[in-house]
């Protein structure tokens, strides 16, 4: 039996010293936010980190979403072709930018938006593709460019998952127009609450830095219909302090990763796997159970519960069931097949650094024991 | 001559370790947001010090703003009065939760919104009246419910500027539907940055909290089009914190205000006074600069400037100025000429807490000598 509860994830932390030196200088400074020192120096030194070459810093990911949707002036009430097997955050930003998603289905191995089944969605008042790098595995973006710019489609990316991630050697960033960072939390590299843009076009940085500032342009003058999307000193000090340390996280969970890619070669069950020429975020550790196995996901998710172990059914449900979008979408649940499949089979399974042997051979007990 | 320079204010910040002592306890609990501890305790503090019956906290003042609009669910592009004499956010909320903005003029005293004006501009679209009480300026309440009650109308105030105040011994969030207040570092109690509403209905509760954590209203259901509104546990500590001493500083600021006011009975220049019944939340400090007065605004500012104090043309523009309303609002300047008046004349003061002696004095002097 395990004794404390186990959960998907758990924060990394600086030392305490070092964060808290860090707070006594910010309070020594009287700037606790609005694009304060350690905030610039964050969003220079991620823009290293991630190689991209422009990064802006957001107080979370919805906020830096609905900014890219918005700077690049699509089309009011144009669609949007993405994904639904995604977290919640993504549809409404779209949604709440005065644009339509419309719902594609995804691809069964990495489970990101399938694009062989873009084209077939394009209209006349299609705008934008947004994809989502979904736990960390790519999209197809060679496949999404040449769509892109064979219709003349803007692309944005849901990174919340991929700190870090190289497709080709590259940062992943630097595909598509636009891509969005999640800084949360429960995230691999995180500021506490927190998120950010990388973007190719040098002309987007005035315009996303100042949405992110209510709109104003100036003294003078507000320009956009901006939104409070500040990072405060503080979140930027636990950046910097992280981006000291989220590699030997990042390496930790590698070995549990392979821990659990050992000890769960069990019949039913599938793990999915990075495409060739990828780099892995190790953000989270999701699994598939297939019919084969004994039991039902949800079965599982109760057995491990019984242990005090909380895995999580993410995501179920998909976007295309939520209630919130039933009055004022078109959803054909027919052509999402996949989604609707892979949303009752899939389990993420604790996925940290510091989860002791003791939990980690619990959970590969408990899935093999059947 | 000032060697620092000086400006409009300054955060105030509890005791550094009272602070790092609370960090200390956050990294041991490992739970660094989504409604933690400290969240769940300065959330119910508040509800008391603000005198409300139910409170939410959120990460910002135009989070909280777009829910408190969003959660009375008015009809889509229905019509809300508002005022232009304020922050951007005020307006980019109305138009962001898909309803149209319709100013009002200002009252020239308090400088909120004339609430005389208010029953001309009712048609069949109406569905709100969104008061901004300006500084810490409370807007005519009594007057306001009434016009609501005859017409059957929402009452939002933008409380961003009155933390603590009470209207007839009653806290300030009481009247009306919903109260926002900001907790930005800014303002007299701040939480770096943050925000909460507070509101009468208890049976809004549960929708305001699903809407400020993505609509997600419980682990297999989505019900709304909600944000990322999570105030996270650094903030609370510093919400925490800042509620035991922010009423100090509100002291100080009470001493400053009065050496202003005797210093400040020049010819030409009016300082604004409080309503009877109502309590200053010692917010800003704006004076009139009127025709009389030998300079313009203007001037002064550069005076001022030019021995390194910072005082702002808050606010100027107003929001029936902005760029980004020109396209997608009809504005009838003709109707606004206290707004477009008083804009041309406000100055607001440094003003906190410690503001030196000589800070002071050089202000009056300045004022004084023309």
């Amino acid at each position: 039996m395990q004794s404390d509860n186990i959960y998907i994830t758990k924060p990394i932390l600086p030392k305490l010293t070092d964060f808290t030196d860090g707070i006594e200088k910010i309070f020594e400074s009287d700037q606790l936010t609005n694009m304060g020192k350690l905030h610039n120096e964050l969003e220079k030194k991620l823009q290293t980190e991630l190689d991209v070459s422009n990064f802006s810093l957001f107080n979370n990911g919805t906020t830096a979403l609905i900014t890219a949707l918005n700077v690049l002036e699509l089309p009011p009430e144009s669609e949007v072709i993405t994904t639904p097997y995604t977290f919640p955050a993504t549809i409404h930003s779209i949604i709440l930018s005065g644009l339509k998603p419309t719902f594609c289905d995804i691809e069964p191995e990495t489970m990101c938006i399938n694009a062989d089944k873009i084209e077939n969605l394009i209209n006349d008042k299609t705008s934008a593709i947004l994809g989502v790098h979904v736990y960390g595995f790519p999209c197809d973006v060679q496949k999404i460019e040449k769509i892109s710019k064979k219709y003349n489609l803007k692309v944005i990316y849901d990174g919340a998952h991929c700190f870090s991630s190289k497709i080709n050697g590259q940062g992943i960033g630097n595909y598509g127009d636009i891509t969005m960072f999640s800084f949360h939390a429960t995230k691999l590299f995180h500021t506490i609450e927190g998120g950010g843009l990388a973007y190719k076009d040098n002309n987007l940085k005035q315009k996303i830095n100042t949405f992110r500032n209510f709109g104003i342009e100036s003294e003078n003058a507000v320009t956009y219909l901006g939104l409070n999307g500040k990072m405060n000193e503080i979140s930027a000090l636990m950046g910097l302090k992280n981006l000291e340390i989220y590699k030997f996280e990042q390496n930790k969970r590698m070995l549990l990763k392979q821990f659990y890619d050992r000890n769960l070669m069990i019949k039913g069950i599938k793990i999915p796997k990075m495409p060739k020429n990828t780099t892995d975020s190790y953000q989270y550790y999701p699994i598939i159970i297939n019919d084969e196995y004994p039991l039902s996901r949800d079965k599982i998710i109760e057995k491990l519960k019984s242990k005090n172990i909380y895995a999580r059914k993410y995501f179920y449900p998909a976007c295309n069931d939520y209630d919130c979008y039933k009055k004022i979408l078109e959803i054909n649940q027919d052509d999402l097949p996949i989604v609707n499949d892979i949303k009752n089979k899939v389990l993420c399974l604790p996925f940290y650094g510091d989860l002791s042997d003791n939990a980690r051979n619990l959970i590969c007990e408990v899935l093999k024991d059947v």
